[in-house]
């Protein structure tokens, strides 16, 4: 096997998944080096990881903190993701910074391993068009996407129906109503996995499992009618891959996003980690499957149907739900408004069916203002 | 796609694996061609098969049945097995029958379909040592091993452990005592698969799960203990592979002998077949997962320790199974004593470390006699 050093760089490093990559990283220091290291405004956090991991490039959202000469070089996210000196690019930003950053790597040919949901979902057209024209590789970092990958290796022939799983979240089996009056708290505890907060809000309402969906869609070069989704409380099946013959294979593992970040950074090996709890087949007593209920959470709906669409309705959903989000933790609309503000900004928005960068990034803003807008007007009822 | 017509001779086309094999065939007549068919005693369904797939080379081991001049050549089982104009060698035949013509296959470095499990149980060594000389390729046919190889397609590394699942039968949480009563009538009800008088018999004692984990030794080069037995009842997921990394990849179907027998002859090509039934997910509402009652089923646990063991011990294992499994079925004696008659035979065999063929031979001959001296033993009781 080969034992050379992969560089990488991180961008997101603080955040849940780049804090979980580093933990992989500690386990295999002689298989993985880090080159970079860029964070938000978590600049404790931050300095502590520079410490650890002594990295060349550094980039933090929070200017002040740039003054310490830590001996490393300052970068803008998007010359740290195509910087010649790294071999894998781990983009775990959340939101639309992730974008640019990722067509940066992208266009430079980079292996990146990529956690962001935003950058495909969004943008999707242009980075599988501009990866495949600069020879890069996009591997999954998402649990579900890392299944389906894993499902298809050595087989030549496309899927011929992709299932995702989802857990359903906390709210599997609520009634609209009692749904509606859902707390932030109560959303921001998901019953198997460790996440961000907006990833973890995008698991109660199902919009995550929508964007997985638009995300498969890209990354296996799926139609959507050959993606179908299936709520798995367990959450041990992480999908799943139906071929031709009818046969189906599954990916699955304990919840714990360390296994698909480890499958993406030492991939195509797979490397012994004592650290990653193994399933234990003597307390897995079942493992279920339901429908997905599209009437009490309809952002998966609204999310699949505007994958159909395309163009720059997947920017405007995106963006719409990230601002019903942050109104809903500061406690300014409710749970239910959540898919109410992201389906009247998908109703109102005059689409581009072949976007740019720029009118996706237009569609964006746009997006957020109508959602505020909108959002007034749920608050003043 | 490739479009060549694969040849191929099937042993034991009569049979419930047979049959089966034949209906895959029926329906890809522009992908296979029946060359060769061999049968035991059904000489009424071997003349209808030989009537509608017209082989060059037939064989009955009912002799009356040779003289109608039908056009084809008779051969025998092992220079069927061997013929240059056989591409794949289905070797679809019960019990030790099956163990010679394997090997000449074997021999002549064919690509084999193997379903008799007896062969690689007995001479595991033997085959895989000679398969690996004369560059034959051993295919399996069974559910769970097909499983395996599905799970292993891609992956460079060897498995860290093998899980072959188990539906556990139709006596899964009887008693002792309760199995003690058991009629042969009960005995062939399998609830789920579809099989042959003998494998259903093995299902009902476990015994068959034992002798798929030698079987899974010997074509995977698993060590016993990298291979573990789950009860899951409802037959979906036909086995798993966990990796390295503690990831799990699981293989699953409707429980039909076509999708692995399928698998094996469009290897390496997956082919859609709309007569295979799918899994319906709107259906599917739990996969449950026991551990195996080894006390209550002891022909799981013989049959593991006489495969550690080695040598002529799987020999003796098959050939006072196979009789115990006759005198049940023809009421000579209990389900229980299944597992007695064996144990005993297993305990008075003086094995052979690295037996010969004939020395396996020699050693099933044994094993058949003293077990049917046990047997008038017990039902003199």
């Amino acid at each position: 096997m080969g034992s050379s050093v992969k560089k990488l760089a991180i961008l997101g490093s603080t955040g849940s998944i780049g804090q979980q990559t580093l933990d992989v990283i500690r386990t295999f220091p002689h298989r993985f080096q880090i080159v970079g290291l860029a964070a938000g405004r978590n600049t404790d956090l931050l300095a502590r990881q520079i410490n650890e991991f002594k990295p060349k490039f550094i980039y933090s959202a929070h200017k002040e903190s740039r003054s310490p000469g830590s001996g490393c070089e300052w970068l803008s996210l998007e010359d740290m993701a195509c910087h010649p000196e790294v071999d894998i690019c781990v983009i775990a930003t959340s939101g639309k910074a992730g974008l640019s950053p990722t067509l940066a790597a992208v266009r430079a040919g980079k292996t990146i391993a990529l956690a962001n949901k935003e950058s495909l979902v969004t943008a999707g057209e242009i980075i599988t068009t501009e990866a495949e024209r600069h020879g890069a590789k996009i591997l999954p970092v998402d649990s579900e996407h890392s299944a389906i990958w894993q499902c298809l290796r050595g087989e030549p022939q496309p899927p011929a129906q992709i299932i995702l799983t989802a857990s359903g979240g906390p709210f599997r089996r609520y009634s609209p109503a009692e749904l509606a009056r859902v707390t932030p708290q109560q959303a921001l505890k998901h019953p198997s996995w460790q996440m961000g907060k907006k990833v973890t809000i995008d698991s109660a309402t199902l919009m995550n499992k929508g964007l997985e969906v638009i995300e498969a869609h890209w990354l296996f070069h799926q139609p959507f009618d050959g993606i179908r989704v299936i709520i798995h409380p367990q959450s041990i099946i992480h999908s799943m891959v139906e071929f031709a013959d009818g046969s189906i294979k599954a990916q699955l593992s304990h919840p714990d996003m360390r296994f698909p970040i480890q499958y993406a950074l030492s991939y195509p090996e797979r490397l012994p980690n004592q650290k990653l709890p193994k399933l234990d087949w003597d307390r897995i007593k079942e493992l279920t499957f339901e429908a997905p209920d599209l009437s009490t959470f309809p952002c998966l709906k609204l999310a699949i149907e505007a994958g159909k669409k395309g163009g720059t309705y997947p920017a405007v959903l995106c963006a719409a739900d990230e601002v019903a989000i942050e109104l809903f933790l500061a406690q300014r609309i409710g749970f239910s408004d959540i898919p109410r503000l992201v389906e009247r900004s998908l109703a109102e928005h005059r689409a581009i069916a072949h976007p740019t960068i720029e009118d996706i990034i237009a569609a964006d803003d746009w997006a957020r203002e109508k959602a505020l807008e909108f959002a007034a007007g749920v608050s003043r009822c």
